[in-house]
């Protein structure tokens, strides 16, 4: 049911996102959709998308959700919107000239000194313990 | 302005989405932060993220929403948006099972068939030209 | 610590929608805002705000969500989120001349017959008993 | 195509908010919903609901967007989301215990303090004129 995420079998063959990057890039332009997949628009479409995958978990209970993947056809939606959401995002970046692997890197190095690991030497006191500050 | 995101530079050193994957689950479990880390939690948080990036181009015409990266406060916003969006959609897919880069390898795919190029043999003649039906 | 929401004193003196509508209508004239108000750009509005109001609830258990008033902060984070959700709403049905009421009144007979009361006399065979079915 | 919006005729024989919020929780009684109607799940589907009316517009150039009610099939869909997102948002003020337009009335009171009118005596030095500063 579950793909391997982890673990060296996970890159064996599989595409990297520069690669998929590239053939999105290439599929609009053999459909002529450039002009639509304007920074605002792609921008819409991503939300749009998210909200697509959000709803397919909108009336589970928390212990439904966590059950997802077990329905085939629930576990479809879900990897197809997973696409879309990504897809929408790398066009995004695309559009604007960001590289998101560097922009999440330079993000999760960020929130490493903004959230430090409690107990750590230097706590920073200004953390409010309240989950609502959770940055990822 | 612009990172390349294009050519073997980007690659050159250029962590991967699993190496990222792999410090954003550690960064969750040094936190303690996993059982906030729910299918349904994830969603919503990707879902707010994108709100978020969509913010910054809410009030801009198409003009001004092309030349966002040219100012410095809205370009650090795009690239730190742009981060949590990925980083929420990556500990999604993780939570679900889910390989985010083999899902949006088999979408591109299904929509190769789905939306053939204009003029090649074999045109699907339910697809609509209406841009509503772009798929990515 | 919640206000009335129903009965007669719900009305007495409160504010109409419409008596609302026309004073946003004012705000934004005052302000010379109405070349931002288009209706795709209050339509983006209105989802961020949405994914605002969804924020305050993204970390929180089912249970602590029921009790997100008893918290004075939340309490009034909730109900400024819900003032801009239906600011933004009301000026997007302005821009393209609907009346939220009368959608709403229609909607909710067409979901009357799309969705018969279990055990009425004619229940809809294709309704699947499934919640992701649910209108409402 | 527009309903009027405006004027004693919008009233006259039209449904109130609070009628239409009594529906609503009649409607969800009927089919034994409300154990799904949490605030967290009514935030998730009002969020969705207004992702999909921007779905509407997602491609569509300003000048599309303005134009949309002159196509019967978008036209219907937009009335159609409109009631989606109204409905949620009454039925999650109704779980809440929120007054949706005494909230919106407080928040359009203090907008007027926050945003003055340019030219008029006391203006705020603090508000930044770029647009991101719009609250409504």
């Amino acid at each position: 049911m579950s793909e391997r995420v982890t673990g060296p079998a996970a890159s064996g063959g599989a595409p990297t996102l520069e690669e998929l990057r590239q053939r999105l890039v290439d599929f609009a332009a053999a459909r002529r959709w450039e002009p639509f997949h304007t920074p605002k628009n792609l921008a819409a479409a991503l939300s749009v998308e998210a909200g697509e995958l959000l709803e397919i978990f909108q009336w589970l209970t928390p212990e439904q959700a966590a059950e997802v993947m077990s329905d085939p056809d629930r576990a479809h939606r879900v990897r197809d919107e997973v696409a879309d959401v990504l897809a929408y995002l790398v066009q995004f970046c695309t559009a604007v000239g960001v590289d998101p692997l560097a922009a999440l890197a330079a993000k999760i190095e960020r929130n490493e000194h903004r959230f430090p690991v409690p107990g750590a030497a230097s706590v920073n006191p200004n953390v409010n313990p309240d989950a609502g500050d959770q940055p990822l």
